[in-house]
Formats: structure tokens, sequence, C-alpha cells
């Protein structure tokens, strides 16, 4: 089977010729890197952090094996020195992070790390392989939450996720973009999430009439029958579920619900609530599924569908409209000296920086300032905490269902106009810090001017 | 750090919902699966097969380990009859599969399985995940090699791959695809794809003047030395590496190449080839990074850019275009009865099949007859080998170089109509046998009189 035994080589090999020169030039002085994202996906105007809980136990764990040491040691471009130092290489660095399940935006830094120069740099790919999955899948969820409020929905990707590790954190970061369970009996297992499913296609066609797979189904599930009623077609099928459902009823079970998963989903809907009422199955629920995301949730119950809840897939589970989120992990200060790159498109914030949050006297949520670590900025609630100190993580990590909560809360407190599908959506006013502001002009005319021997000072 | 030890349970929970009701009502008559794309993604026209040797090791080695029954008992969903079912459980099926490395077509069936009903049924969630990232990944990486043929790519995706194990994938995928190496050094040690690598820009701003961090580099890797010339400014970058160039060419060394990382990549290329002609350094390759995907290959190369090879990254990783193929994986038959399902836009082939392909007389792809499995088409190349007899790997599978020299061999025999990026592209004739499509109309219009008691006959 596919297993991943060990992480540390899942690197970008640059990390490690760049760490190997470090080595040679001896360059251990203490470097600090900030994560951000540098723009908005098509119509996303938030972000909500995820995916720190295995950023740290990653962090924590981070070591080569012998095995690791042999294979490259075999690709000739590494001195032995430099192997023997990875051999006894651990992650010895801190980390401040906006804690998952909040919402943060464009530039400002999700998590902080300052260590030694190679290991602040050579975490770089697995923290952003991370972090960006999981950012930009809870946040997608959370637009479908958004549009579907308040049904519940269920997340269905597993099949369609890119891999096995995107099943699993998709499930977890679709939780917490306030998903109710997954289908992924492995997320459930890992991380307590409920799971949920009933039947596919398959189990109908098994069998030679539809109705005796519902009875078989109704059978060995009594408890939990949910029935899948398209597979030759939705309003027949409701009917022979429907009949189901009385034969149930006589027995003193109860037909859960129907799940449609094709055609017309606004029609169907209320005509298969319409077949379950005059049955006398009124509180039988209508579980939807078939290539909904925001919009096609957004579609169906404008047009009056009578869903309660829904199966969201694949779309979800890729972030069909962005699947890929512009997250970079650039280095800030090194020696106590800021660096910053200026690559077109590409200019980063110099030095360890504090995101401070300003909300209104109702307690919507108003501005952001980025600020420098030490800037302190009157009523704005800093939103990096502290999370490792020196390779041993620090703070109480919260649970799945409390991350979920947090996020729910605060997304609550944010405007509606930031939660629009809309391409032309108002930004969420982020601005910096007098100190940081300057700092960064300062500096960028120094880099500029080409004096880059100056760039110490400040 | 998050290992996926076990894969049995990365699964939907409608498979084990539907196994306990198979198991309660015995239903154990052998069942054929077929896995097969039903549309085209958009601007796509033919995929690689791709993924296989993950399936059938998962396959050989499937079984639910104490804990997964433990968790599984936890959720009172299942009886203990069950439970003890799936604890003496492993796939004891036989696989066909269209071998990695070769084209096929919508509708063809790219992977057969025939098992006893649960067994057949339970390994769908797996197989859909695995093929459709591989295939997908494979096709998005032949389109780059399309775009920039006769030059070399290699995969830089793993920061922006869907996590850990998409990070692997991508980089075997992308390597049948064509490309010739990747930046993801466990994929290096796992399929022994060359790895590739140099620096960030990091590395520059590390140092206090760019010619200090290329002198360090050159340093520590002077055969292996590619200076990222963009940090600051694309051309003084270069005029700065060709100093470089210059000073290890007198100490017998040689500048391998410069990358440019952002900008207008034609004109810059153009220029940077020009400054290092001009310093006597015209071997230097030019390597370029930075969005690229098969669009922007092919525009860059359009305009005259002078570029030696590409590094490919998030746009390749995540297929950006089309980050899902509709992949299914349908019954098609049990207890020696086809079956097929005809919801709306998703109606099936019955029976167990094979794929004809038919060449012409110069050897390049005519067309291909989709036909029962045992079906003698005179001139067809039957594509579906057996590569898995009751549970156990039956063929030699091929090895990785040998996938891709498989794929580049017959890709040079499709069309140039077939490859277009573009929306309008002609579909690749598939058709299917007479003896498939008198079987699927009679079998359609039994279903839809309603007649479906009569189905097994044929």
């Amino acid at each position: 089977m596919s297993r991943i035994e060990n992480l540390a080589l899942l690197i970008d090999l640059y990390e490690l010729t760049m760490a190997a020169s470090y080595f040679e030039h001896q360059m251990f002085e203490p470097a600090t890197f900030s994560l951000f994202i540098r723009n908005y996906p098509p119509s996303r105007r938030y972000f909500i952090s995820a995916g720190l809980a295995d950023v740290l136990s990653y962090l924590e764990d981070l070591k080569f094996t012998p095995e690791d040491l042999k294979y490259l040691e075999e690709t000739r471009l590494f001195k032995s020195e430099f192997l023997s130092y990875l051999e006894k290489f651990s992650f010895k660095g801190d980390v401040y992070t906006i804690p998952e399940g909040r919402l943060f935006f464009v530039n400002e830094p999700l998590l902080e790390i300052t260590g030694s120069l190679i290991e602040a740099q050579i975490v770089e790919t697995f923290i952003i392989n991370t972090m960006n999955l999981q950012v930009m899948i809870a946040t997608k969820a959370s637009r479908c939450i958004h549009a579907a409020w308040p049904r519940k929905l269920v997340d269905f990707s597993l099949r369609r996720t890119h891999g096995a590790d995107a099943g699993l954190k998709v499930a977890r970061a679709s939780f917490i973009g306030g998903f109710m369970g997954t289908s992924n009996v492995l997320a459930g297992k890992i991380y307590g999430i409920p799971i949920s499913g009933t039947m596919a296609h398959s189990f109908i066609t098994s069998f030679e009439n539809e109705i005796d797979a519902f009875r078989a189904f109704a059978h060995t599930f009594p408890e939990n029958t949910v029935l899948l009623v398209d597979t030759y077609d939705t309003l027949s099928g409701t009917r022979i579920a429907a009949e189901v459902g009385k034969e149930m009823a006589r027995e003193g079970k109860k037909l859960k619900g129907v799940r449609l998963d094709s055609g017309d989903m606004a029609r169907l809907s209320r005509e298969v609530k319409d077949v379950l009422r005059k049955a006398g199955l009124g509180k039988a629920t209508i579980f939807a599924s078939g290539g909904f995301d925001e919009y096609k949730i957004k579609r169906v119950l404008d047009q009056g569908g009578d869903i309660d809840s829904f199966g969201v897939g694949t779309k979800m589970g890729v972030s069909a409209d962005a699947p890929y989120f512009d997250m970079a992990y650039k280095m800030v200060q090194y020696a106590g000296r800021p660096v910053l790159k200026l690559s077109p498109g590409k200019t980063t914030l110099a030095s360890g920086k504090q995101v401070f949050r300003f909300t209104t006297s109702r307690g919507k949520l108003k501005r952001d300032v980025i600020g420098l670590r030490d800037d302190n900025l009157k009523g704005g609630e800093p939103l990096l905490e502290k999370v490792m100190s020196q390779g041993k993580i620090t703070a109480r990590l919260p649970s799945l269902p409390q991350i979920q909560k947090r996020f729910l809360a605060e997304f609550s407190k944010l405007d509606e106009k930031y939660k629009s599908f809309d391409e032309q959506g108002r930004e969420y006013p982020v601005g910096l810090s007098v100190r940081l502001k300057s700092l960064q002009a300062q500096f960028v005319r120094k880099l500029k001017s080409g004096k880059s021997e100056e760039l110490g000072e400040s």
C-alpha cells in the first residue's frame, strides 16, 4: 500500500542544496520566514486559517532517517560533513501563527518561523504544501456553508481529491469551514469527524428490482435508511421508496430520507417532497448530491429547491474554481537584518510581524493592520500567537469542533459584502502600521538605489 | 508526522453499508465493475493511463486491521457477523487494465474488476481516487511536453500539490507524461526519478550582496551551478552571474546556467542570452520557471523566448484548468446478468468489455472500438490486459522509464488534431462493436419498458 513513512524528504531539492551551502559557509544565524497569500483568488475576499496542527506535528517530529541519508548520499550532490549535520538535525525554532479557524486576509502573515537559517528554510515545502491545501479547502467549504445556511453539508469528495492525504485533509478542513460530516471513514477514525453514507447506484442495480434493493437496505439499516431514488427515474424511484417507507412505518420503523443525485434538482426536490407527503412521509428528508458547490447550491435554492441537506463532493474537494492559492513562504529577516525581494509582483513585507484586528462597538470586523511584531496598536487584537518554542509545542491546541465553532462565530461577524461570490467584491481593509510602512519604504528605496550593503541598519 | 499507515478505511462509508447489506443478504456472486471517464474535460481529447501500479499494490495488501475494526464497531452501524467477515477479508478478484502509459479515450474501460460483489464494490473509492489523479496529471504533463518539445521539463509543483500523497503521485504521473525530473526528493527516493533544484530567492537575500550568494553557491556546487537571477532585477542579476561564471571559468569550472522566475520571459530570456554570450558563456543554459503550463510555454516560445528548459509547477501539479476528471467506477455485470444505470447523462455500457485499437498502414492511430470482452475484432489490438488473478499480480509490471517510453512512442502516433489546446478540438473516433451495441440497445429498451425482471437473459 502506498504508505508515507517519513516526510523529511518530502521537500524540494533546492531546500537541501541551499542548506548545504549555508552549512559550508557556516551561516547559522537566526532567520525569520513569513507565510502569507499574495493575492485573492477569483471571487474570494477572505481566508480561513487551517492546517496548523499538521505543521506543528511535522516540525516536532522532523528527522532524517538512516535510509533518507543513504539516498541523499547516493545522489552524490552532498558532502559527508553536511550529511552528518542532517543526521543530527531537529527543528528547534519558534512558531507564531494565526490560530486555526480564524479569518485572515491578503498579505497577512498566517505563520512566522524564527530559527537558525537552515531549519527555518528547509521546512518551507512541507509548510506551504500543508497550509495551502487546508486554507483553500476550509475557505471553499465556508462558501458552500454560506450558500446553504442553515442546511447541513457533508463532504463527499474523497474519490476525486488529489490522493489519499488530500482526502483526509479535505475532510478536516471542510469540517473547520462548517461541514457537519464526511463520507471518508478514515477521516472519521483519525479526526473524530461524524461519518455519513448509505448506498450507490450499484447497490440498486445489483438487485433485479429497485424495491428489492430498498427493502434489503431498510432491513439491514432500519435506523439509517436513506434511499437513492434516481437510478432509473427519480419520481418512480421515489414512489417505490415511499412504498418501502410505508412498510417500515407498519413495523414501527421510519424512512429517514431519500437521496437525489441527478436531474433538475429544484423541480425534482419539490415533486419528490410532494410524493413523500402524500404517502404520509412528510418528515422524511431530502438529501441532494451531484456536482454541488456554492454556486449550484445557491442556484437550486434560489429556484425554490426543497432540500434538507447536501452532499458536496468533487468541486469542493479540489476547490475547482481556484485549485491553488498564491501562498508564499519568504525570508523577512536574517541575522538581525530585515530582508525582502523586489521581483515584479512579488514584493514582500520585511521583518517579523503581527496582525492587529479592530472591531466595531457591536463586535463586527472593521479592519486589520499589519505591524511589526513588537508594535503595540491600541484597541487592536493581536492575532498571531506563539505556539512553538525551541521546537516544542507550547500552546494547548483546540479540538476540531472548537476550531469550527471559532470559525463560525468570527464568520458571523464578517460583513456580507466580503462573502459575495462576485468577481468584483470589495476587499476587507488591511493597512500597514506606521513603523512597518516606514521600515518598508526606507528599505525598498535603499535596495533600488543599489546600496544593498547598507541594509542592516534599521 | 501525518503518516498514513493503512488505507483500508480510506473509503466512502457507503461502500461499507452496501457491503453490510450484501453480506446480510448473502449476495456473494461475481460482479464486474468498469472504470472509465464519462466526458472530455475542457480542451482535452485524449487521456493517458497512469496509477495502475498503486492500485495493484493496494489490492494485494488490502486488509482491515484490528484497530480499523474497533473503530467500525464503535460507530455502532455494523453487526458483529459483518465485522468478523471484514476481519478475514482480502481481495481475491481479477483485474484487467489498459497498461500505464497508453492512450485511451472517453467511455473506454481503463480498468475492469471481476470479483465477488463485496470485494469488487468496496475498492471503488481508492481506485477512483488513485487513477483519477494520475491520469489527470499525466495528461496535463503531456500537454506541457507537447508545447515545449523538444525542450526539457521538470516538475516543480510539490509545494502546491494537494497534500503529501499528491506530491508523490504528481511527480510519478508527470514523469509518465514525459517530464525528465522533479524537485521532489522523496519521489526521487521512492520512484528513482531524477531530482533537480538549486536555490530560492531566500538564498540570495540571506547574503548581503547578490554576488556573495552566487559565489557561495558556485563554491558548494561547482558541477551544478544554476544561478537565480531575478531577485532584484533580472538583467543586473545576469551580469553579476556572468561575472561569477567568468571567475568559475578561470578555475576550470563551468557555470551551468541561470534561472529566470518572473517578468516578461520572452524578452528577458533573449536579453539574458545576449549578456551570457557577450561574457563568453554562450553554453550556459536558460532555465525558466514561474507560472508555466502548456499555455504559457506555448506563448513564450511563440514570442521567441530563448529558453532551454522549464520548471513547471503549480498549474501542472493541480491540473489547474481541469482539476478533476469525470471518472466513474460502475457495476456492469452481476451474477451473470449485465447491468447498467439510466440516470440522465450518466448511462453506462453494460457487461465486461475490451477495447480494440486500429492503426493505419503507417502505424498512426486510426480508431478504437469498444466491444464485449470476448469479441474478436480482426485487425484490432486488444488494449486491456489481465494483470491480476484471484488477488495476485500476474503481469510483470514495467518500470517507470519503460512506461514513459511507451507513452512517448504512442503519443507520436496520435494525430496532431487531437493534441490541440482548442476548446472545439475534434474527438478521436471511438465506436461500439456490433455485439455490444445490440446488447446495449436491447437492454435499455427493456429497462425503459419497465420489464426489469427479464434482464438476465442476454
